[in-house]
This record gives C-alpha cells, structure tokens and sequence, in this order.
C-alpha cells in the first residue's frame, strides 16, 4: 500500500505520495488561494493527487489513504472542518467534498502535529515513539508524537505551546493572555529583542552587519554577531537561549520525552543554539539527575514533514 | 481476571483488588516506614496482597497483574525503581524481590498518573480517553491518560505539573527554577496568601474566624469567608483562582482534554471553586470558541483513586 498526504497550508496546498514507511516518491504543490470558495480549494486538492498518482502510476486500488495536515480544529469522525485561520475552509465537510472525486479513507490532524508524525516516522526521531516537536517561526507551533501516533486532544486543537503563559503579567499576545512563550522565543521575538538591544547599543557590531546585509533586521543577525564575540549579540542570545530554554523546561517536565525536535528558521543555527538551549532546559528541569535528559535534535525534513506525517496518519 | 493495585505512598502502602471494569472487592493499608531496608517494604507490600486475596477468595490463578503506583521514575522493561522520593526503594529491582513472594505480570506507574487512570476507569472521568488530573495539595501533582493509558514519558517522570513556569522571575521553588505554578495555586500558596492578605486587614471577618476555628490559618478559612461576604477572603479567592486557571488553561492548550480532574483538599470546594476556575481558564484558552471546552470536574474516588489505577495499569 501507499498513502497520500496533504498539507493544507496557509501559502501551499503541498501533496506527496509515500511508501509505509514514509518514504516521498513523488510531491507536488499549489498555491492555496485561501479565500475561495472551499469546494474550489478541495479540487485543488484533488488535483495535488492526481498528479502524484499519476508521476508514479500508483493505481487507485493500492492507495491506502489520504492524510491531511489542517492548520486549525476539525472532526475526524465527520469529516468537518471546524475553524481554520487564515482560510476559508471553517464549517466545510472536507472528507465529504474530496470524497466525491476519490473515495479513499481519510483522516486529517493539526499540521504541527503531522510535522511532529513526519519526523518521528521519517526524521531526527526516527525509532522513538514518545516525540515533541517545537517549530520556531513566526509563532512556536508544537506537536506530540504519544506511543507512535498524533496526539490531538478531542478537538484536533492540542499542542498550542506557544500558548503556554512564562510570564503571567507579560507581553500581550494576539490570543488574549499575557505573557505567552512565543512573546519571548519565537523568531519575531528574537528580531524584536535585536532591533530593542541595537537601539541600546549604538557601538555594537551589529550595526555594521546589517547595513552590509541588506539592511533589515533577521533572525541570523545575532547569531552571526554573536559569534564574532559581539557583546551586545552574545547579550541578546543569552536572553533569548533563556526565553527559549523556559518553556521547552516546562514541555520536559511535563512530557519527559526521548527526543524533541527543535523546527523551523532559528533552528538553522543548529548545534550552536541547541547545545546551548538543551544545557539549560535540562538544568532546570524536575528529572532525576540519574537518568538521562531529552535529546534535542534539528529538525531533518524541512516542509516535507507535514507531508510525510499527514501521509503516516492513515498508515500508521 | 481480577487486578491487585498498590499505591506505594509516602506514609502508607495502599492496597487493592479489584474487578476488571475497576470495581474494589477490598482493599487494606500498612506504614509505609519508608526508610526501612527495600526487602522489608517489599516485604510488607507482598503482605497487603495477601491480605486482600484471602479476605476475597480469589485464588492465585485468576490474579491477572498487580500494577504499582510509585512516587518517583523507574524503568518498567526491568522493574528497576530509579529513584524515589522520601522513600528507600531508589536503585532498587522491586519486580524481582517481589517475585520472590508471588509471581504475576507487574506494571509500575507514577503514582499521581494512576491517581489520573483511576478516575478514567471508574471515577469522575468514566468514558472519556483523554484526561488530565491534577492534584491541588502540598505542591501541585498531575496525571494523564491519554487514549485510555496512563502517559508516563520515556522515564516514568512526566506530568509534573506543579513545575511548569508562570513568571520567570517569580517566587523561588525547591526544584531550583522560579516562578513555579505551585508557588501560586499549591494549597500552601492559598494558605501562605491567605496569611499575607490577613496581615494587610486587620479589620477582615477571618481573623475572628481562625479564632473561633482552631486557631490555625488552612485552605477552607478563606473560602468559608468569602462565601460570607468578607471582602478581604474574596481578594484572596480572586488571585489564587486567577493563579490556579493560569496553569488549567496553560494544560487546555497544551493537551486539549476532554475533562479535567481537580482533586485534592482544595477540591472539596467544589462547584463554587471550579465553576470559577473553568471560566477563567477557558475564557483564555486558545481553543476555538466554535468547539466546546475542557469540562472540569471534582475527583471522585478519594485516596481509592490511586488503588485503582495502580489495578488497571494491567487491565487497560
């Protein structure tokens, strides 16, 4: 059997075809178009189908199913997507509408989590079954990988952990709670903290970089500096290896798992940011000093672990 | 088949024999003396055992398992406890000196998620899957059930949920970070508030209260108070509520559970507390308004909670 797996994301409807085992034999994508009409984004999605099946003559008898990666709540046993942001998909029978072009089973999870799945069949957790996956972006999305499979809660809406509040009379956040993980430790955070630590320190060497590097403020800023030995840098990767280092503490104490992945742009950084955040993290956390702490580890498969969990779901 | 529970407690050795759906036949307790030798707990273990097979005349072969709840992580493929809290069984192979005494499938798991499975099977949370407990007393503890099991993580020590962070650079905890949850909706922090608050109004209605009622500030004063219309308990019943649904809606957004589960001293307030509590953690959570909420509720069993899901860890 093979199995089809489909992110539905905000930019790309991105489609792969895979083996058991989640190996990609072929992918393709559209842009999502977000705002038509649901029916129209579901031939979309169709199409992203026909088109692996076709590059790899997979017939239809040996597709075993079709995931989909949703980025908002759903219901698996109807078919119903409850509410998506940023797309015009809320109150739609997603399986319903698919089903009138492909009648396969289908199961759909939030696209974090089938992150978390892609890389925990396929990816930096391959072999382990109790996973956390933190993606660094824009926000902190997260997913849980528990005993092998998605962990969604009852809604489809679980592992918000850039929801988690670290500093009860905080940053406001657009959720509407104070203090929120991702006020401090997602990417937009770090270029806030940056461009707030640049406006302190007028000598620092950042100032330089950036003018050499296009003029804007990013997330590689600090690091480059920092490891240049550029105090004011090295001041704002300490502040936010804390920030960072705070909630993935609470994720151990409360998940203890073998492995968490660390996602998304500033984890391009690698072993210079995750060694750092990992010694942290463990020496804050509540476990026994005499077992080993959870391993962190970049995230390997970049955009195509959406596809590959959202394919996993129905295979696994 | 019928299923033998141990909670292996701090002060006593609760012990359970129970039906498959969860049901107690008997149960009996021991002093724990935890710092005896290993063997002589183990010992006094194999004794409640005994005990309760013979007050029910369930022969040895229709003994399925015995599960046990251990404050602390082990290793449940060698039976090795690694490590426990105020008691002398750190390092210690209790499966195998146990098997010297009766020799059944054994199961460890942390006492406070057997506590959570407890009430899954047979108390506030009957037929629900997914559902987190939390144990509002001394600090804060924590369960999980995650479709039907108890979630452990890969070394038996998740779940601490009294260690997750609300403010960063808060009041100091025994585990080293700051900020901790149970510094703040612990039923110590309710009373250390309560104390805090007294001090500031000399003129509040619980000063002639803790007179008249043993003279000892406790976790009922303030509620007993506010209820009557003490304007001073009301701000203490505010804040420690507002405290106690940070860490609730931290959990929503984190595990999204269909129920959760307050036990512990402080949950005998009841409706007038949770009803409280679920509203302010649900108006933060980052859930969908579309889709209903986590729906709390008191824990049912008592100190049986612990018995039972020790019991079922064999069962489920």
């Amino acid at each position: 059997m093979y199995y089809i797996g489909v992110d539905v994301g905000g930019t790309n409807i991105a489609t792969g075809i895979m083996t058991k085992e989640g190996k990609l034999l072929a992918k393709t994508s559209v842009k999502t178009l977000g705002f038509r009409a649901p029916e129209e984004i579901t031939k979309d999605i169709y199409k992203t189908i026909e088109t692996v099946m076709r590059e790899t003559e997979i017939p239809l008898p040996e597709i075993g199913g079709i995931g989909l990666g949703i980025p908002g709540c759903f219901d698996n046993t109807t078919g119903q997507v409850i509410e998506t942001n940023n797309m015009n998909l809320s109150d739609f029978n997603l399986f319903a509408e698919l089903k009138k072009y492909i009648d396969k089973p289908m199961r759909m999870a939030n696209d974090a989590n089938c992150a978390a799945l892609g890389e925990t069949v396929y990816g930096a957790a391959k072999g382990y079954s109790d996973v956390i996956m933190t993606t660094i972006g824009t926000g902190i999305g997260g997913g849980f990988v528990c005993n092998g499979k998605v962990y969604d809660g009852f809604n489809g809406a679980a592992m918000e952990v850039g929801h988690m509040c670290i500093e009860r009379e905080g940053k406001p956040c657009n959720c509407g709670r104070c203090g929120c993980w991702e006020q401090y430790a997602s990417a937009t955070a770090l270029v806030n903290l940056t461009k707030e630590i640049m406006a302190q320190e007028p000598d620092s060497a950042m100032h330089s970089y950036v003018a050499q590097n296009g003029g804007e403020v990013n997330g590689r800023t600090v690091f480059d500096c920092a490891k240049k030995g550029d105090a004011a840098a090295n001041k704002v990767v300490d502040t936010f290896v804390d920030a960072l280092a705070t909630g993935l503490t609470d994720l151990i104490n409360l998940f203890q798992p073998a492995v968490i992945i660390v996602g998304g742009g500033v984890s391009n950084e690698g072993a210079y940011l995750l060694d750092k955040v990992q010694k942290a993290a463990q020496a804050h956390s509540y476990a026994s000093t005499k077992i080993a702490g959870a391993e962190f580890r970049k995230a390997a498969l970049g955009n195509d672990a959406g596809i590959i969990g959202a394919g996993m779901l129905l295979a696994e």
